[in-house]
């Protein structure tokens, strides 16, 4: 009954198996290794375009190094004010470049919108070297906020930031549940709307430590290798790290499992509506649920053992995963319920 | 056959069993999880002492970052020739501590030596800022030579660096191959003698990615959780590096594999030193063999698909793991001393 | 004619004086030399207080070692969205600190404010590792928008700092102006309402190239001098730069300078406030001026050989300095006059 | 009578005198100005081609950002290992580089050779992505120890460096000494023998403070202003630098006054050799000399106000610079040798 986060989740049995049968015998280690080159094949068929793929362990590594290899020190990438890479990275982005800046944007509901894009590039700087240099747009997909995207809306933001030479980047700690809940491929949700780098994560869906790197313009990962390994996140036992993400895109795996935990998302969104005086603060798109409650709603539920973040004020958020039980979601909108009607 | 590298070899059973085991259920996130609280435990009983203890996933990352938390952008480290740090890994220690030198020095078979070290500190820099300042000493055990420091020699080099200001790391990537060989415990390897911070490896011994910086002096790992997360390496679901290590340091696991290792390397050592003109560069102390051998044998082994590193004309290097068949050291001999007779 | 920055201004005739009397004979290098030495006692007389003083050559260089030496890499720095930290310095903070983050917040007429302030550093962060860690406040006096802060401003500001366990920097790159218009001593204005270190420029006030950094918590300077070496600041005929900060605080030369420079500004304001149309967008307190005129006054005032900056829109920025000539002063007025009339 | 250092020497008349002219009037600021552009056409006539130049403050600035400039945070610098970049900046190559790599390499009186850089690139890396990539060659002309290279020996080792894919970059705090002792034209010493980047030094011969960074291949600089301005050494006046490296280059001034010095350092060492136990440790082909004196002798010459560093152990430095005077050069002669005939 922990609803905090996705990474509070285990292992799914299809991974964890995968992992398992990695583990024997000998195999080249830092890449060389044929779970690695299996793993490469299955990516470049099931985005339908050749690319360069770099297994890492961790969401925030994947992110950093992303941003590195297409932003120099005097560079300038622009996120929305909750991504990830601004406020939960400890500075990852800023430690990797070299020192770039994050220009954090307003939008709603986790989201930028292409006229603010618009707006903060075509402002510019004129090449000027007193300011730093637009190079990269960040985009998260699903959002921090449990909102997602529409391909149009990538899109747009993705040829504004083009045309003024810069690069695009998504990161992707979900993006399997905003292609889930888009019901779309994964091309047409990242380098067909314009993605060139995809931070795509399987840790928040059923993995135990795995990301992966993509680069749809292969060029520009040219010496992404270098510096993966300068950051300590070349693992010698790729086999450990492929063999996960392997798995994971075998049989849509990653789409059942993101499904899931959309569904339940969807079932306690359901369920918390009828409580009196719940508000939906965010609308309920992937697998996060940003809602006020009543406080004796909250402390109650709390002190029955469910957790959950308290967010901001009376905002909690409640993040469903790839094994959440449905009766896990019913027992707390029935409690919440329960503490409602007795407030 | 393959006597690369022990990070070609697979996971022991004891510890895949573990991962598994962990991929059970829910767990709190980012190390606030049961496992990481009992591999605490289980290391501060293991050392006998107070610690300070931080799961990473490579040997890189957890050199690097111990480096990072005790040496200042303007510091120098000390290190041999040799060293990791200084050959192998890309620059990250120079990255992770913004820009620190590494000063490095000679030293027979992979080892620095008291007199180097004493001298060197010696001549001094008098604090002047034109000068990087001398912070740190790293010593690799076992070395990268395949030789091992006893605990007298790396006490009186700790007390040298101690003396001169400086603190001292030691890169213990197979520290378990060096305590098995030596025979003490571990405290007797490390913070008895000197040694301020560890980098203690399991993944060339049985781990699938799993390495633990410790240090003996809690105080100096203050800002390490920062550095850290920054550096991407900090793991979301941390049980599955933690429980690796448990099971590592469980029953004496990490001695047992390490000591089967180091006695398939002498047993292949013993055996080629029966071979006509093979000369051993280095002496066998742990689980690497530095080996001159005549080309034809070295061609015939690679051809009958031994697989091991050329290191340098006629050297090769050969590691055992904790997983080697002794059938397979005993089928290199054999093949080398057929080859060597022909020739 | 040129009214573009205080930067386009020669240098006043007592300072380059000194820098000439400064040339003769030999001197020891890199700040050993008596020129340093008499500067230092000046400055600590001037201050009323024991301090560290460091001269640099450029105001980014004095502002970005400042933060270097209280911020660490995974640490937080606030100040004005507008400040030139922010926006003009080529991300030089996030270089010099290793990737610190700035985070920029709103203010009305280029000054932060303390509620803004304590409501940033309430929400907090918890010590979490995931987040930059506040560690520094960095207020300009006077502004960017040629504003300035009250005594008390920066006191509540130091103290809301103070009690978070924050540093509080201030940029002086027109301290002598902010100073003189305040009308207070260089403690007043520093030190005793909480500052801990200064960046106090005198280039854009009379000197070549010339500005020092000041902590007036001297232990806070204890690797300085490490830090400034290594980012190439340490200039090895120190006299040159001493000299010119020398003469500059001597008999309130720097005072002087500064006065008329706010007075040329005063005259220039009052006589655009005559022009129909013309609309201060900040109160002129020092000596920069953003005045919004109607579009046939700037085109008009342009081609007639004034030069200033279009700022944004119809937003224009007239700057003043110690040289200002008022018939150069009433001959813009005049002119603006004349052209509005015939509009 | 200050032997210590060529930076111990004030301003040549000349330059102080085009720094006065230049501090009149109005000028563009961050190199807009005449001056810089008329400093620009100067150096293109003088090296005889089209070149990108940057003026900066310090030669550790110049070195620093020239390296940045050319190597990536992966690459690895080759040098010698009394190279000023290696033992004399406190690590700013790193640090503005972002912890590139320098690779010191031995070599006979502050020189390298072809044949160990030769050695050292042959050993090569193969492109892996556990080391450091090899990015640029930097060699000091005229060196830490008072010697020169050869055309001939630059041509050598650029050829070596460009085979194998790296940049060649000079130090060159004391291209002028050496120029002038060669007799040869600026390109015949720079770019026509290989050079890709030069540091060229003004202030060890006669500027206040004054080096400027020169690229022959312009295209190589195209982010070297952002760089510059990042690292706080975009200075505001640059006219202030301009000036004083225009009046370097006009009518030969550079060569004249260090053809001065260096013909003091040949009129000092001949003086010397005639002194009983005197040993040049190094040839004297430019204005340092490195020279073993008994002990009496060294002490009774600083007793009696002659000033110079001890090296090391009995080995003196004795820096000659552009305003030596002749007396002073006979006065520490007569009295080394008297002090020696009282041994």
């Amino acid at each position: 009954m922990n609803f905090c986060s996705d990474n509070v989740a285990g292992a799914a049995p299809e991974i964890l198996a995968a992992l398992v049968a990695a583990a024997q015998g000998t195999a080249p280690s830092y890449g060389a290794d044929p779970v690695t080159a299996r793993l490469h094949r299955r990516l470049e068929t099931l985005f339908g375009t050749a690319l360069a793929a770099f297994p890492v362990a961790t969401g925030t590594a994947a992110n950093a190094l992303a941003l590195a290899a297409l932003v120099p020190p005097y560079g300038a990438v622009f996120c929305h004010e909750g991504a990830h890479i601004n406020t939960d990275e400890c500075g990852a982005p800023e430690a990797m470049t070299g020192g770039a800046k994050l220009i954090a944007l307003p939008g709603a509901h986790g989201k930028l919108d292409p006229a603010t894009l618009e707006a903060v590039l075509r402002r510019g700087h004129g090449g000027g070297v007193h300011h730093v240099q637009p190079a990269l747009v960040s985009l998260t997909q699903g959002t921090e906020a449990g909102t997602m995207y529409q391909p149009d809306e990538i899109a747009a933001m993705s040829a504004i930031a083009h045309h003024h030479g810069l690069s695009v980047h998504m990161d992707g700690a979900r993006f399997a549940n905003a292609v889930a809940a888009l019901g779309i491929d994964a091309a047409a949700a990242s380098w067909r709307v314009g993605v060139d780098v995809l931070s795509l994560g399987a840790t928040k869906n059923g993995a135990l430590a795995a990301e992966v790197v993509i680069f749809f313009k292969p060029e520009q990962a040219h010496d992404f290798g270098f510096r993966r390994k300068r950051a300590g996140h070349l693992v010698s036992k790729q086999r450990f790290l492929s063999s996960q993400l392997d798995a994971y895109f075998t049989d849509d795996l990653w789409l059942r499992l993101a499904g899931h935990a959309n569904a339940m998302a969807m079932r306690l969104a359901r369920g918390l509506m009828t409580i009196p005086g719940a508000v939906l603060i965010n609308p309920v798109e992937i697998n996060e649920i940003f809602v006020a409650l009543p406080e004796p709603v909250i402390a109650g539920l709390l002190e029955a053992g469910f957790d959950f973040y308290r967010w901001e004020g009376s905002v909690v958020r409640l993040v469903t995963a790839f094994n959440t039980d449905p009766a896990s979601v019913d027992a707390l909108v029935v409690t919440a319920r329960r503490l409602a009607d007795r407030g």
